[in-house]
């Protein structure tokens, strides 16, 4: 009997850590979760292993926090863990980032935690926003502390030395599918394809409005005049995918009015992710999921006094 | 009959936009609305009308947005969007300036609505907060996107090649009107007079205050030691302005003890001002209405546990 | 009895504005606050006057704005002014920064109240935050205003021209005792020891408490590879010892499960403390307590859904 009980307990950690990797897609299914972490795996084993214990680090932080067990279970402890464990072992080099990032999946589930009681007056979600910010401050950390290791792509530089050059060519297939990648940082086409497939399996429709996100958001680059590597490596796509999911589904009352807002809220991402870029050009800073939280935020915030948007 | 009510709403709406400007002021005045289209006009009749058409943007989109008709009617959705359709304008180069104007005009609305509801719990107004981050990270899209196009003047500097020199010649009489001017962004005495008519069409005791603003803002940047040039285009006088109208009359509840907290508001809006210089410059930004913002809400929180001040 | 009340008048004052000093290490003790004020007598005696009288000020501000006598009482509205008053002297240069450390700590005392307003929905509070974040802008305006002279050495740098070095000697002994001492900016090691006194003084727990932050500090600024000369000089330790104060005992309710969540906050803070110095180079600002402001509300917000934390 006891010990029934504590399979059955391991078994729901398990899928609360499944949850938690398909909750980055704003997802809550473990089959997701798993094609997830098979697409991930594709592009390398060890950074799908690390993205399962950082996800179950964050439900067991949860667990022994005391936080409630529906939310655990449903995953909204662990998905902050997943990304910030996962950025942490892409962004950092040298063999300690293993540890950080397993360090890092345990503030991700404490900062989620506290971010829910600070938005619980607005009846709004956190979203990403506690990985973001964690993210940002472990890469600067790097330029002050010799055990954090920075890649050397994240080189701050001044805006005033920055010059805009959208010369090369556009590979408009690859941005397509490298846009669903990024949204776990994989800047690869059939990792992309999978996980399509993957958000497929939870909902058509997600997967409808997720082409739709990414067809939108490319346009919308290219007719703006966008650097054409962001564009081809799906750096402007995967916020409007995520964006288009809260605005459009996920945190949708289906009584609203007006069609197009979650389109109008892609393509706002779009814009917030060339503004961050420069924003955080001095710090050498990604701009992660932040355009998504933004602009996700400034709908359903608005929602509140407008509700047919 | 049907007839008769969509010329009403139609009315309504017009005035609602008329409102939306002249609530930049703090003011809800079609007429005092209508005198600063005529400023806006003799520095540029084409600013004017995309000034107007922003509001009735903001109204527009209010009204479909399902948000309440009685604060729709009072202009309190329509001045973010004023405010960033003419930054826009004049911040931005190209024709497409005018598109991304309108575009902007449409997400003040939206995220007035959204700060309406963030600053709810508290009891304090959003002011002009939409318009200028929104604003910010338009410009701040240039970097990235050509589709934006930043005039010369707004160029990003490090902190660390800035040298202060206060050098040149004061002109206190450009200080005093274009403080006005400045509030529109009209760096032009005449403009700034008819909208000081303006404000005194709509009430004496605000007439007086922007008077005594301007010149308490003035003087303290000149003793503080403060760029002449800034000073004599006004760049120091036009936030002080709306903060004492804040502080000592719109937000007022006429029974405080303290005479002079508008005053000390109206010079604290300077210092924001010189430090908020300081922080933009590394990204090129004008600081807007922040510095009115700024201090408003320091001394609207803190009267909620002061109330004497 | 005229004379008498305003002797007690005079006295509860008095007695405040000494608390306001120990508050600052979120202790309410009028003696701890004598003892602070001997420890920063050792270093200077003129500082020692104006922190007195910067706590004094905020005191007076929160009575003439008509404050809650209790919180006035305890100190609660003179610790950010006695801070602002102390940062305002030692940051900034020439005779005027005499006047400027009185009027900042009039305004962190309305600044306090608003704070206050702010954070009652989330049952948190707002710590040094107001000190921080009015220093900040203090400091930077010297940029833009003549009467505001910054010392030379918060000089702006760009963060791409800036490389680690963490060569040079450690020394522990001066590291752990100036740690204590920085709390009030005292780069002094017998200041440091006798403001640990003035802890003990209050509470042996607190004092333990303090050597233990001390030491987990060092040795976690010491392995993650910080700078040599800041761990020396107690500048990665004094956020450490606020945050173990705040996280495991003040703000503690003592039915945590989890005994090292402290511990861990206290590291958090150093880690905070690098991101900081980091974020906050282009400006060349120091990060004052506010590592301790955010490790704390980190844990404070997230105990609200996580109780054992």
């Amino acid at each position: 009997m006891q010990k029934h009980q504590v399979s059955n307990n391991t078994l729901t950690m398990f899928s609360a850590s499944l949850k938690g990797i398909s909750q980055v897609l704003l997802i809550e299914n473990s089959v997701t979760g798993l094609i997830v972490l098979v697409a991930i795996s594709i592009y390398s084993v060890p950074l799908s292993i690390i993205t399962f214990i950082s996800s179950l680090i964050g439900t067991v932080t949860a667990k022994i926090g005391g936080a409630d067990e529906k939310l655990i279970s449903q995953g909204l402890f662990s998905f902050n863990s997943t990304l910030s464990g996962l950025a942490t072992v892409l962004f950092l080099e040298g063999n300690q980032r293993w540890i950080i990032a397993l360090f890092s999946a345990v503030i991700a589930a404490i900062f989620t935690a506290g971010m829910m009681h600070l938005t619980k007056p607005f009846d709004v979600p956190s979203l990403t926003f506690p990985y973001i910010i964690l993210t940002w401050f472990l890469l600067t950390a790097s330029h002050r502390l010799q055990f954090f290791e920075a890649i050397n792509s994240l080189v701050p530089q001044g805006l005033a030395y920055w010059h805009l050059d959208i010369s090369g060519p556009i590979d408009f297939i690859s941005g397509f599918t490298k846009s669903i990648g990024q949204i776990y940082f994989l800047d690869n086409i059939w990792s992309g394809l999978i996980i399509l497939a993957g958000i497929f399996f939870a909902s058509r429709r997600l997967g409808m409005l997720a082409i739709y996100a990414t067809i939108i958001s490319l346009l919308a680059a290219y007719y703006l005049g966008s650097e054409r590597p962001l564009l081809s490596s799906g750096l402007y796509g995967y916020n409007a995918i995520l964006t288009i999911f809260a605005v459009s589904d996920v945190f949708h009352n289906r009584k609203k009015l007006i069609p197009f807002t979650g389109l109008l809220a892609a393509v706002i991402s779009v814009l917030i992710t060339a503004s961050l870029d420069s924003f955080l050009l001095p710090y050498g800073l990604p701009p992660l999921t932040m355009p998504f939280v933004l602009s996700t935020w400034l709908f359903l915030f608005a929602r509140k006094l407008m509700p047919n948007l």
